[in-house]
């Protein structure tokens, strides 16, 4: 149906991660090991740098591995737009241009979200039906790990995006994380009717008309998040991203916080080095980098931008996540089920917005 | 200027905590006892309930405390309109009454958030050129603790909504909590310019004309939030409400996962006792019975919602909090404040919203 999907290689940009260039390609070599990846995997980047890395590693005539070179790399700090305009040839936008060629079926970096989000936006086209693509982030709860989309493709954003951004995030809680009747949750401040803005109610109405196209909760309330009660939490782009960045604020300062108390007495000190695994093992349960990062939906072809300081691990699952989606055919799934809900809502779509 | 704060007295609703009068009623005697009132304590609830109470507690003829009898109780899930209606002679009812009446300067209540919330708003008249008012929250910090408003009184706000609420929650923080020159941010998803929403834009221009009438940072995005850089964060009471539950459901998760852990072994439980100290002390620091619970703000009197788990500490703070707004003249200060604003900002005001 996408002509994206008809191969499975996935693009990998070596430049992005605060670790450099030989860790990513480590973790590339991982996810072929493990059967992760579904195809072949182009790396991209540096010619010099990542033949230099690829030899090193003893990969440099693996089957797998091909090398595609980019003289350019956009870094953390440059603005987006600016870093398109005057880095044509970064190894961002060349991963994201063997997407839009079909070269790839989907595209890994690290780097600058910005400029990933933009670049992915202005040269890879909307699926048919979608009108603004959205940014997703996975995050752990104690049982399992829920999505949250937008957070931060679209701060304003309309009735139809929401509805587009739950059937988004549906397909790829299904195809991409796995999960087989995914709960879809509409934020809002309180779970009765009424109590949202005018956005939540118009954008409830909608979901609520799509039937059993998804397994739509209803409206839920911040307490609900990590509380293992739904798996995807659709909001808008403003709201998603000032929770997740101050989600990351708490608990950064809750780490700072118990520290601080516990350096101030040696049995405090030798009780923590007793407890260091338990408190490394909810480390682990939380780790982001278990989950593959951040995918932008929306789009023909998947981009998922992986955490700045990816070491191998998150760089092999974010192949293992994106290997899924090709595999279950995630662009054919999202098409038809857009396409669906724009017809079964068509009269709504057309009144309302 | 108000007549509101001629009076120093306190009404408290001692009906309202999960832990019962008795609670509440130690907790009126500890802050008299601390010097935290300035005035008398109006103890508002069942008579009989009451006076068998101070009775125990050998409070019944104490000359600061007075009873003001309510023969009825708003519960937790009562909803809000409806209790009002129904339950004329509820405590929290009176409790805002008095304040109305200007028998009492404050009132302090630990129960039904919204029922408050709608009695005080129907009841109490906002201040002078405030069209909206808001429900603030005090949040802890690594170092310090910081206000949040609106947290969601007004899920849909305008502009010149979130610009009286940058000058409530500085006027709250300077005369409730004595945070000298307050630090005030506008909640964004970036600092620059222009990343946020219409509302943030038109808001953010109007705190930026406002001179040196408060200390306005600009723009914050929400890692900002604990790490100590801002002392009020102003925001929509969509946004607010929502991050705080989300806050609180993180905090629960990461909770009960480093308890899940730690039980997994014999070691860990052992380290956690020793731990238990440092532990303790860094939930004792994010108490937030410590911090007088959440004002209601922008109306005649003040209004402090407790926790609704209060005991006589946080009831005994709640009280200090009320009383150290009482003796800062809180609400001639935010007349003055609102008014100044509205004057500065008259062209723009009239021609933007």
């Amino acid at each position: 149906m996408e002509e994206k999907n008809s191969t499975k290689a996935i693009a990998v940009d070596a430049m992005g991660s605060d670790m450099g260039p030989a860790e990513v390609v480590a973790g590339v070599a991982m996810a072929i090991e493990k059967g992760w990846a579904p195809g072949n995997i182009v790396v991209v980047g540096k010619e010099e740098v990542l033949e230099g890395v690829l030899e090193e590693q003893g990969l440099s005539s693996h089957p797998r591995i091909e090398l595609f070179a980019a003289s350019e790399v956009i870094a953390m700090q440059d603005k987006p737009i600016q870093s398109l305009r005057s880095k044509k040839d970064a190894s961002l936008v060349r991963a994201v241009e063997l997407v839009k060629l079909g070269t790839c079926g989907a595209a890994v970096s690290c780097g600058n979200t910005g400029s990933l989000m933009a670049c992915a936006t202005l040269k890879l086209r909307p699926v048919e039906g979608v009108s603004k693509p959205a940014l997703a982030s996975v995050w752990p709860s104690l049982e399992n790990r829920f999505v949250v989309l937008d957070v931060g493709a679209n701060p304003q954003c309309r009735p139809e995006n929401l509805l587009h951004y739950a059937i988004l995030g549906h397909q790829y809680a299904q195809d991409a994380l796995d999960i087989s009747k995914p709960r879809i949750g509409l934020l809002s401040i309180g779970t009765e009717e009424g109590k949202g803005t005018d956005l939540t109610d118009q954008a409830h109405n909608l979901l609520k008309g799509l039937g059993d196209q998804i397994n739509y909760i209803g409206l839920i309330e911040g307490f609900q998040l990590f509380n293992n009660e739904v798996d995807v939490v659709v909001t808008d782009g403003f709201t998603g991203n000032v929770i997740l960045k101050t989600c990351e604020s708490l608990w950064k300062m809750l780490k700072g916080l118990v520290t601080e108390e516990v350096r101030k007495s040696p049995i405090r000190m030798a009780g923590a080095l007793l407890m260091k695994g338990g408190l490394k093992a909810a480390k682990n349960r939380l780790d982001p980098k278990k989950h593959g990062g951040a995918p932008l939906l929306g789009l023909r072809g998947t981009v998922l931008k992986a955490h700045g300081s990816s070491d191998r691990e998150a760089i092999a699952n974010a192949i293992r996540i994106a290997g899924t989606a090709i595999e279950h055919d995630l662009g054919a799934h999202t098409l038809a089920a857009i396409s669906n809900a724009n017809e079964t809502l068509k009269d709504q779509l057309a009144s309302g917005n």
